[in-house]
């Protein structure tokens, strides 16, 4: 089986303060901006051939830089993202599409990452790679810890909670066999039509083929702010 | 205002496995047990007059020594618990009922909390003690980061997406008008009915009293496990 993973990393450039006034570009972990943790991790996947990334045009060349030095040769094109998440993702998916028309091949999946989860395992990859090939469509999620309400009609007060047994948390990486997502993506294109993540937007127009659960430890956070790195420090230091 | 506050302190009791094959009988969070933190916050906290926990049989002499020698004055009664957290808590509210039907003062407010969550601050929890006498109920949360997704009717398979703005995150402490609390623990203990927290249980009987939100971080977290406390020891670091 092979795979392309798509990476939206637009979020990655805040400025991250640090103490004595200093300031650095990205967010770091151990050492090494976040999105290189990302970057590894697919790097490491057995059953992912090639790795776009979709980032600001700011930070195209910091990429390109980052993952020659790094030596992740995976990393075939770093692009410009669009507007809103989905723009980004499809900017790429576009790419993936023209570029496999003329051979005629695509890969058996297509996964879709946040820049900012750096602690999916390798291994995590691949059995979502192998699930997303075998159902159609496969994403991680996790059983939410606290309780979970809807926010009421009075928007300073609960409304009605919701049963948490049967609700899940949901992550990236989410797999997808390559022709589903394309086309779903090109439809809601034309529709003009946005939804919350690709799960959402493939169960809409797949709504034959349910989104198979890959369910995960509390590892795979997503980290966007300063006030996330002592925290992901420290799972950075318990997977070591 | 005065409240009180119940801590459910049932789990504690978890044993907690050290490198070298050591073993310790509570979870620990730089060098004191998670409960002690715990009950320093609400030892801290200006509003809160009296403190009952609820626990295990095995666990009332040391938790009783623990708030001795750490001068926890507030601590008034450690007392065993129920089957289910909830009768574990009506257990309390009795004692609390019974202890104050002579005098006829109730407190203004009582809070109910798990042992597990120590990050809560002083000023969350006299925060939510006005709110609770001012609204009637009031009950600490916040958004989830993730997408939240139904689990389907085929459970290895994800059913609809929620829409994550209406969403939250709800944790403890609970606070409540004494009476509303009492009223509704009662009612639900003749019933026979469980609900998932006691901010449900007051839905159920006092529908016309919405529960108000307080809006918290990210920092009060429940620690069940081992694997929690990576985690925990750096969002402890970063409170100091």
């Amino acid at each position: 089986m092979n795979a392309i993973a798509i990476i939206a990393a637009s979020g990655i450039g805040k400025r991250m303060q640090l103490p004595g006034g200093r300031s650095k570009q990205l967010l770091e972990i151990g050492g090494f901006p976040v999105i290189h943790h990302t970057l590894k991790a697919f790097e490491d996947a057995s059953q992912v051939t090639e790795v776009y990334i979709a980032t600001k045009a700011d930070n195209i060349d910091l990429l390109q830089d980052m993952a020659r030095s790094a030596g992740f040769r995976k990393v075939r094109h770093v692009i410009e993202g669009g507007k809103e998440r989905q723009d980004s993702v499809w900017n790429c998916i576009r790419m993936i599409s023209d570029g496999h028309s003329g051979a005629g091949e695509l890969p058996d999946a297509i996964l879709v990452h946040d820049g900012a989860r750096p602690f999916i395992r390798p291994e995590e990859i691949d059995d979502i790679v192998r699930l997303s090939v075998e159902s159609g469509a496969c994403v991680p999620g996790n059983r939410p810890k606290d309780t979970i309400k809807y926010i009421g009609s009075d928007p300073s007060c609960f409304g009605a909670t919701l049963e948490r047994s049967r609700l899940m948390q949901v992550q990236t990486p989410q797999g997808f066999r390559a022709g589903m997502l394309i086309d779903a993506h090109h439809r809601a294109a034309e529709e003009g039509w946005y939804a919350t993540d690709d799960a959402a937007l493939v169960e809409r127009y797949f709504p034959d083929y349910p989104v198979r659960i890959y369910e995960t430890g509390y590892h795979n956070i997503k980290i966007t702010t300063p006030e996330d790195i002592p925290v992901a420090e420290a799972i950075y230091q318990a997977l070591l």
